[in-house]
Parts: C-alpha cells; structure tokens; sequence
C-alpha cells in the first residue's frame, strides 16, 4: 500500500460500534476518588442510577446490576433462570446470537437456533411455527439479541413477543438490549421483555465494565426454580444485600459516569435521542447506497425495516479486504471503524453511530471512510457524503 | 450524639481498606476515551500491564483477567478448577475467608474449614495434621486468603507451602491476595502457589473493576480435569482469543490505568512500597496501643507475627460502638474508616492504610480517631498520635 | 542531615500560603474543551461567575477582570487610578506592602510608607495623626494589604476606614484582599473600599492566571482623571466590551473553575466558611505555641487581635534555619511549607491553612512539622499536635 | 428561519481561529494540583517548557513569559522597549494591526500605517520606499502581525527584514506570531526577529492565560533605553528573580500544559506539523473555491501566496449575512466557527485549522458550513466537501 501511516493527531474519530465515544462530562465523573459504596453520599447516587436505568430500560421491575461485560449479563440470565437440560431458541442474527448460544451450551442447556439469512434476519411465520408446534413446550425461552452488532439489523422484539402471546406459549422471552438501549427504543414492559440485558459501553456512553439485567416477575419466578450452579451473578444473594444487586465491591466510579449519563439521555429526552440517532442512521445508509452504485460497497442488511440506528455494516464488492479500508481509515486519518465479525471478516466493515454523536462527527467519519476506499482503490461513486449532507439539511429544515 | 455532621470540606480521607486511594495520574489515565481493544496502540498498552503484573506477582506463569471484582476472580478459580464434589479446606482467617467457602459450596464443592480464633489466627501444627491425616488426598485445594480484611491479619502463605510440602500433600494451594499484592511481600511462584487472585482496587490503587488470577502449570493440569459449568470466566474459551483474557469486550480504559500503577510501583520499587506499608502499619499500631492503655480500643490482632501492614482492625472496649466513631470521623471530619464485617459488626472499627498514602495522610486520619474516640465519649489514654509521630520520624531518622 | 529524601508518594500535602489546594471539582471543571468567549453558553456561565465574584467581594459595585496574576490587579489598581507624582499611603505590613509599594514607585508615584514592626503592624493612632496632618489632602489613597501573606498578620480595614472618616480625609482606600478574600471576613461596600485586589489562587481555589478588581463610584470618578498609561489594564476600553473586562481573549476555562468555587463557598455559607478558616487558624496556633515552650519555634505574629486565619508565620529559634524544617517536610514527607519572604528568608516558615482545607489536613500537616522539627534537631515541646487536636475536638462537640 | 436549535451533543467542533482544540492529553496535564511555583520538581518542568518554547520560536535568545493574554506580550512588547514619543510603523493586516496600534497610541507613541487592502496586504515596494525616505530613521521599529487572524492572510516576514536590510534600517522588527506559531513556519532569529509576541492559546493548543516574548540582543538594548513606565511586565524586574519571568505567582498548572505541547509538537515534528496544517487549509480553501461558483461564499484573501494556513475567512455573497451561517453550525450542528471582526463583522466568517486537528475534525466542519450555506439560503455550488476529500486522497497517497 502507498499509504503512510501517519502519527494520530486532533481527537480519534470513534465510529466502532462498541464501546462508543464517552462525552467529557461523563470521563470526568468517572474520575471519581475513591468511596466507600455504604457511605451515605453514594447511596444517593446509586440509588439514584438504579431509578433511571429502570426508566430507560422502560420497567418497573427488578434490575440486577454486574461488574462486568455484556457476557457477564449474558451469562447471569442463563445461570440464574434456567436448570441444566433446559431448551432454549435462539433466533439466528449473526455474531452475537451465535454467541450468546454457544454460551448457553457451556452451561448444559440445549439450544434450538431458528435459523436466517444473516442479511435478512428471521421469518416471523417460521418462529410461529416452531412455537405452534412446541405443544410440549419444551421450549423455556426465546434468546433474542435485539440489534445485532455485528451486521447491523434489528429483530424486532414486538414480534417476537406477539408470536408468544399468538400461540399461547408460555417461553420467557429474554432480550440482549446491549447495542441498542438508549440509541433505540427499547420499552422492556410494554413488549413483555422478561429479561433484558444491558450494558454500560454503548447508549449509556459509559466505560465498558458494568452490565446488568431487568428481570419480570415470570423471569423471579423462574429464577426461583433454577438448579445452575451460581454465586457472582447470583439474583437470590444480591436481594439480601443493601444494594439488591453486586456481590462484593460496587464499582463506584462508573455509578458517578451512570449518574451523568442518565442526566444527559433526560436532559434530551429519550424520544430526540432515538430521533438522533435515526437520522445519523439513515444519513451513513443513504451515503453508502450512493457509494454502491459502479458495484461499490453496499449495505449488508438487505432488509429496509430491520436497519439498525446504531450501527451500519457495509459489504465490500468482491475481491476487496475491508481491512484494507479499516487500516487507512485508522493509520492514516486516525478513524476507528469496526471489522467484520467470524464469517463476515474481511468482507465487511462496521460504522458506528451510537451514543454522544452528532452530524460533523459523522459526516466526518462518512468523508474518511470515502477517502480510504479512494486510496484502498475499492470501487464506488464518489459524492457519498454530499447525499448525506443533503439529508441531514433537510432534517434540520423540517425539524 | 452532640457532634454536628458538616458538609464535607477538602478531600475526603479514605482510610477504609477497600478500595483505596486513587493516585491522581491514575485517575486521568482511567479518563481515557473509547478505543477499539484490538486496536495495535491499545495491545501495546495491554500486553504490557499484563506482563507488568506477572512482574507485581512474582509469577512466570499464566494470568487471565475478568471485567469483575475480587469475587468473580474467587469464582474464577472454583469454576476453573473444580468438579462437583470436589473438597476444599479452608483455614479460618475471618469474614472473607468464611465467605470465600460459602461461594464453594454454591458449586457444590465440599468444604472443610479449619477452625480458628480470629484474633490469632490458624495452628499450623493442626493445619499438618489435617493435611497428613488426610491420606486419600480427598483435599484437592486448600483456600488461603493471605491478608484478611476483616480482622487485619496475614496468614504465612509460605508457611502453607511447607505443611503441603511436610506432608507430601499434592492439595492444590489458592491464595487470595487482593489486599495484600502491591501493598506486602507476595511472591506467587517462589511460595508455590497454584492460583493467586488479585483485584484491581488494593494495591493496584485502580477503580473497582478488573480482577484476576495467575495460574501455575499444576492449575492448568486441574483446569484441564474440572467439570464445573462456567463460560464467561472459562480459561479455556480465554486462551483461543487475542488478549488470552476476557471473555467480551476488554475494559480497555482501566489499562491505562493500570500502565500508571505499574510504573508508580517500580518507580518506586516493590521492596520500598513494602517498607512505606510497614511502617505506616507500624506507626497504627503504635498509636492503638497507646490508646489502649486506660481501658481503650486495643488491637484486633493478637499474634504480632501476623499484623497485616495494609489495614488494622481496632476493637471497641465493651459498651462502645464502632459505628459512633466511624460516623463521627465521616460526618464531622470527613474521614472514611472502614466498619466492622459480619460478627465484628460494632466492635471494630478499621483503618485501611494501603495504597497510594504518607505519613502526613496516615497522622491526619489517626487524629482524626483520636477526636472521634474523644467526641463518642470512648475511653482512652490521649497521645495516641504522638507515639505514630515519634516512631515515624525515628524510622526516617534512620532511613 | 541525615533524613534522606524519599520518592513523594500519596498525595502531596500543600500547606504553602498561595496558591493553594484545588477541589478535584475545580480541576475538573477548569479541564473545559475551548469555547468561543462569546457563545451564548459561556457568556451565561461568564455572568453569573462575575456575580458571584461581586457577592463573595460584598460590593454591589464595578469588578474588573484580567487575565494575570495578582500583581497585574496591583498594576491595574494603579495605573488606572492615579497620574505620576501622586502621593500614596503604604501601612508597612511586610514582603507584600513593600512590594507594591515598590511597584507604585515604578510608575512614578509617591509613596509614603506608615511603618510598623512586622510583628505587630501598624498603629492606628499614628496613622490618624498622619492623615490629619495631611491637611492638604496630598495623600490621595492608602494602599493596604488586608492579609500580609508573609507574616500571617491582618491589618484591619474597618479601622483604617475609620481612621479617614474621623479625619475626614479623602483619600481612596485600596485593598489588596489577594490571601483574605473567601477566608476571612471582607465587606468591601461595608468597609467603604474603593478598590479591592483578588486573585484567583487562594481562597477561590483556582489555579493562578486570574485576578480583579472592585472599584466603588469614587474609584471610577477618579480613574477619569488618570494620566498614567493603560492599555491591557485600562477599565475605560473595558467598559465598552461585552465583557467589561479583559482587553483580548478570555480564559475561559478558569470561568467554569470559578463557577464550581462559587458553588463550593455558597453551598457551605460565607460565615461557616471564616469559621472554618478561624477554628483551623487557632488550631495550629495552639500547636505552635504549644512547641514553643522549651525555647522552641514560636508564633511570629505579638498582635493576637491580628491573627490571620489563612496562614500562621512560624519564627524560629535563633540559630536554627527555617529552611532545613522545609525541606525535610517536603522531601522525606510530600508536604509543601512556605518560606519566609525578604527580610524573614530561613527565620520563619509558613503554614497555609486557606482555602479546600479539613481537620485531618490541617494535622496531618502539623504532625509532619512536628517530625520535621524533631529531625532537624530544632528544640521544641513535643505534642503539639495533642493541643490542635484537643481544640479541634472541643470545637466540633459545641457545634 | 426555519432551523430549529438542537441540544448540543456530541464533542463541539471547534472551528474559531483561536483559542483552539486542546488535546485530552493537555486539558488532563493543566488540571495539575497546586505546587509552589520553587519546588525542585517544578522547576525542572519549568525550565524545560520555557527551553522547549526557545526551539519552537526557533531562537537563542532571551524568553519572557507573563501570566497574561496574547495582549499583554503585545503590550510587554511596548512598554519595555519604547519611550514616549517614538514612532513605530504599522504595515495594515486587518483588525489585529489595528489593535496593535491603537495599543501603541495608548501608550503615547507614534504609529504610522502603512495601509493595505485587507484582501490583498501591503505592497513590500512601498514598505521600501518608507523606509528608504526615513532617512533620520525617525521609525524605531515595525509591528508586523505575521499571521492575521481576521482576515486568515500572512504577512512574510522575512520580506520585512529583507525590507530593512535592504534599507539599511535600524529598525527593530517585532512580530506578533500569535496565530502562527506551531501552525506555521516562524524562525525568530534566521529571520531576524527582534521581539516575537506569542500566545498559549493556538498553536501550542494550551487554554487562554499566559504568553510571551522572545527578544534579541538588540531588543534587549533597546530597552536599556525605554523609558515608559512598567512593573507587572518589566523585563529588568523579571531577570532578578530565578524564573527570569513572571512578577508574582507564575501559573504551575499551565507549564504541565505546556510539557506536553511541546512533546507532542515535537513528537510529530515541526515540519510535519507545519505539513499538515497546510494540507488542512489547502483542502478548506478547495472546499470553499468549489462553494464559490454560481455566486457563492469565496475566499477573502485574492492573493495566493499569502495564505494562511490556521485559519480562512470565507467572504459571504452580497446581501447575506455571515452570522446566519454561523447561528446554524453552532446551534443545530454544535460547530463553532469565527464571526467577521471590525469592519467585517457579518461580512465574513471564519474557520479556524489550527492546532491538534485532523482530516475527519475539518471535513466534519466543512460538511457542516455546507449544510449551513443550504439551510441559510445562501447560493452555492455544492460539492465542496467532495473537492476536500479528493485533495486529502491525493496528498495522504502521495505521502
């Protein structure tokens, strides 16, 4: 390659999808001295954090809170629901959903995987299918990552829940709101979610490191009759202590990020926030369907009402390396994209545009990744980014 | 209570043995934004903490990390290890060890604990005797928490090492050094320890956040046999991934902190950051016994071999509250002691002196117990403070 | 000596009269990203700092800003008030009354110095008998140091106003309130000053670069008469500025410094916080006193009713270098003294004890000056720190 | 208008000519904790910045710094070197030689102007020729502003001293290198600099609040000789006292600041810096050359070989108002860019491409001015970005 990598300067452009970019307010918060997590000053905090990740995860029930990943999450919602042999479904979206099964698998569950064209997602008359003919209901739960990082699409969880209540199948239904909470709506009661597992390095801006799980009355329930193993993440333990949730050392700093956090997500309500996010969305689709005329890259959702607002995957034409685009864009123009996840490597790159993102931070990112599919000599019609200036103008006129 | 609460002025002193202070350049290394975890500019930084904490350990040998606190890393090594059924014995040193053993038996692991007084700690003439009693090696792992918070004393890791060697004992030797690594002699490998588990708030001086485990070569070979269910703290699943850690995204931000942690310690160096320990541990215990002439709050510890130099348990004479001091030293000079845990609740208070601390910060916090044991109306000879400062100017003196 | 240097570690103890200690909310918030100084979102926070500046200064009058030290608050105060050959008043307070006495000098102006002992200031019947004989009114300000940062001494303003009124003389009445303003009582409306000289780096708590000026309607009639050149200073070209003050770019960062130390100081209450700067003040002055018996060092200040509350100039004995104290203080123990100024170079040493300042600090601090004496050989009664903790004690039952 | 503001998200892009972005790395570095400006440990860093701003001002020579805006050095500049009377020659830039001027009349000197088209700069012909006809060399020096932020035109310097030399003109040459140096090629000494004027403020990407002058040896004999009256910025003053600058209390937290704008300057090389700085203003300049067809926005300066390349001011087609254009970036899309000053107020606007800046930071800018100009109603040929993209392609494949 003729490019040179050149030494980073001005501010990283962080358009990966995951962790996201963390406003200064909240990295200040975060740098917080340490405290005692009893000291009466935190408890306020905390408390307080708690309250507002019910309201952004839309319930009014039970949250359980985790130092650690969006796995750890993962992991607490088999551990604590389910007894080893039990059957779960897995509606197939790619990276994340392999995953998330495959973890299930370590635990001894059995995992039904209701495949899909990764570019497509699932059909909702198959998924009626499977459960009209679960007469025995043997299937426990519904596994359902909400927005599939990896390719960029969402499974609408409505549906998923509709083809429950359809054919009377009394599965829980578990939702992976990781990618998609606080940059897309997400309304954990209202679409009778009975856990959600969220964590703190996507919508909510925060450092990665604390996750968590809303869990329904049906998912207690549930929870009271499981026979896995447990104690970290164990629901049972976290109610007898003062926090309801952590077993032991509460990681403090991040409740100082969460309290700011939740503070920003308010201060500009949620709905402006998905309609923010919505709008930055669509201007990267409009800009790479512009790019893929003269067999340029192409989005990799192929399906319009499944578009993810807080992530775009974009296929590479034939014969060209993503990496190659992703290796420009970081070393010489100091903008982080994602890559493409197991089978997609190489043949995708990610954009991210979730969490404290705005319209030069993104057509700044669109321009660069214009000029590495220049300099990578991967084919496309210029002129990407004008389609997502025009765009995003006539948003800000009619708005 | 007559002591009016006040609003907290200055920076709060954290003498609570956990967390601990958080050096300034630390937190602004926390204070880091987003980066990709595969980023080649983030695996600089990464490959070398790890390396610098095999250093801060003393280990040739494996080290995997979690996103969690101390506890997942506890877990970490039941999951990893274990099978069900499997026997562990673990020597009695107070709250953390009991709780240690109650997260084994929520594996269904079989515990054996050798009793012992909490004030002084294990027989390690009965801890031989168990050991060669136990000639079909039922023991698989003896559970050794090096330094108890709860009560402020070591237990002689090396010591344990030898009652295996003694007795030809082929247990498996686990050693929970979360607050002791970075604050008081441990050396992983020369003292035959199998599994040693860390966090990142002791010592390390970091937020709440990352724990991990050093593995030596016999761990690994049980690794290999164990059965019990685990996926998010798998070492296995770890060591097919880049960073041989992690299961999910890695909490990139705390390595830049911990970059900061490893240098300020070999800046100074290990052996100096012991010194500084011990004689700030000292110069506690120096002030408590002055205090505790005329019937006053007198050293939980009563076997001067095992003082533990990162924190100091004090005991209330009878009728005293803990809990009336403590509240005083927060509410009216912002001054956080840690409390007393499970059965010690009330009759001891703690003083955490480890990490990032001086001596003007340890005689600031002592002055302080001094008011707050005079404002509670506790009984105590007066001058406490003065032998803290006469020893340490002696040990300078002579430095 | 024999006390080597140790590596600082722990956070530096800053008992150093000016600057001095800076909340970490502060810092934080003067870590601000770069705005337009007139963005209508820094001119909000602009505004309502420069109101807070007027209410912590007890004037409902004009307050210029500069971007500068105190000095150039000095400078302004002069060369905006007066034209060359005008006649000033000096009441001799010490280092800093020369200073800016000298300082008149270089602009020509005439300086009448009312001199004093260091050690008790001035007398105010002489300074009476001064003002009456000027029966031609040729003194045109007195030009005093409310706080002379040097000695640890006030010089009372109320009587020096007092002195003018029952002399019914018309000179202005400058102020220099640079190490008093936000520590101890100052009412520059009340106390009929026509100029007062803050800075941002005492009892503000803000880094160094900011200082100002309250100027009464007198002072303004009287800068219309001015002759001494003015640019960067000049109040005139200020006025027609949106921000009536600063002549070129604003620092913006400190404003968000200064509208967190508003906060600060209001949240707690001007009075409790004089009070705490009081109860502090007297603390270490019982220390002191209490080393002084056994010939050791002693209280500079003779004049009890003028006892600073925001720095205590400690005299030592005779043979023994103020110096050698401080550098032990701050090389082997990471807290940083102030030395003596001019004429009192390795006779004293100061204690700062302004601004972000607690119990614990404060004893901490005389606790490493009680070592620090011990190991620099210089006689003293030990146990002082018990008399500051036995006053501070007493202090916080009463209240 | 239609365009509705918007809550700021995302980071501000912060295109205003001064002051300018300051890396994360700087705004951590000055949120430095208070130390006594004679500390050991300070003095170390202090006196590597200010040798470190030596090499960067490319000099030998003598270094002043004050605690003080760009306008203070500029004022320093003045008062240390002239007495009242002397005439000083003007060369016309824009509003900032004005200011400069006017500065000087403050101060009673004389200033002759040599007058320019702001769009064009001064005629060196006609330079000479005043210079040769002053023959009594009644003009003692020349202000010449080397880099004029008003307008985004330089003035070369070394054509003035060519001017002089030619002339055989004793003429001192002060130049005010606020808005170029570290963007810009400067060379104080190769060009025969006498006094250079520079701020924290923009290249060195530090907040508003300390600057400075570099002064030759002839500078420094001239104000062996100046007569104007001066303290706070008194060179004479500032050479007895260890810093050899500063009156008063020097600003620690700034020279953290400065340590580490050195670094990364010279981390990157001053000649890549100047580099880049001038591929970003290249692309700015295409961008708005393409806006300018169908009678749109141009650029203000017509004469090519005077470009700047920290910042261009954009004239706006007659009848539209620069303002409206600035409203909209700043209020919908959170970009701050620079209004017209004096005479051009509304005329023009500016985009500031200084300092720690990138590729995506000034195409994410330039997309935004775009969608500005469509929402403001103001003709122009779209594209613009497109043309940026394809010159910053070509430059990052050649190099």
């Amino acid at each position: 390659m003729d490019v040179k990598p050149r030494l980073p300067r001005g501010r990283q452009f962080f358009a990966n999808p995951g962790p996201t970019n963390i406003p200064d307010s909240i990295l200040k918060a975060v740098a917080h001295v340490s405290i005692d997590f009893n000291d009466p000053a935190f408890l306020k905090v905390y408390d307080a954090a708690v309250a507002g990740v019910k309201r952004i995860l839309k319930t009014q029930h039970e949250v359980f809170l985790y130092t650690g990943s969006g796995h750890a999450a993962w992991e607490a919602a088999l551990v604590n629901l389910f007894s080893a042999g039990d059957v779960l479904l897995v509606p197939e979206t790619g990276h994340f959903s392999d995953s998330w099964g495959k973890m299930a698998k370590d635990f001894g569950l059995g995992v039904r995987t209701l495949a899909a064209d990764w570019r497509r997602g699932i059909d909702f008359a198959e998924l009626r299918g499977v459960l009209a003919a679960d007469s025995g209901h043997a299937i426990k739960a519904i596994c359902a990552v909400h927005n599939e990082t990896a390719t960029g699409m969402v499974l609408p969880l409505a549906e998923i829940r509709a083809a429950l209540d359809a054919t009377d199948h009394p599965a829980l239904l578990l939702a992976d709101t990781i990618s998609s909470l606080g940059s897309m709506e997400f309304a954990m009661d209202a679409w009778g979610v009975d856990v959600a597992v969220g964590g703190s390095q996507k919508g909510l801006m925060l450092p990665t490191g604390m996750s968590f799980t809303g869990v329904s009355p049906k998912g207690m329930a549930a929870h009271a009759g499981s026979t896995l193993p447990k104690s970290y993440l164990n629901w049972t333990n976290m109610l007898t202590r003062r926090h309801k949730s952590f077993i032991g050392t509460v990681p403090t700093s991040l409740f100082y990020g969460l309290e700011e956090s939740i503070r920003l997500l308010e201060e500009e309500g949620l709905d402006e926030v998905f309609d923010r996010h919505a709008r930055l969305g669509e201007a990267v689709r409009r800009c790479v369907r512009h790019w893929s005329g003269n067999n340029g890259p192409s989005l990799f959702c192929l399906s319009p009402d499944r578009y993810s607002n807080s992530v775009t995957a974009v296929l590479m034409p034939e014969g060209h390396d993503a990496e190659a685009v992703r290796r420009i864009a970081l070393q010489t123009f100091n903008v982080s994209l994602g890559g493409g996840l197991s089978r997609l490597g190489g043949k995708v790159f990610r954009i991210g545009h979730l969490g404290d993102l705005n319209e030069p931070m993104i057509l700044g990112t669109l321009s660069t990744v214009e000029m590495a599919l220049r300099l990578a000599g991967v084919p496309h019609t210029p002129g990407g980014v004008n389609a997502a200036i025009a765009y995003l103008a006539e948003v800000a006129q009619g708005s």
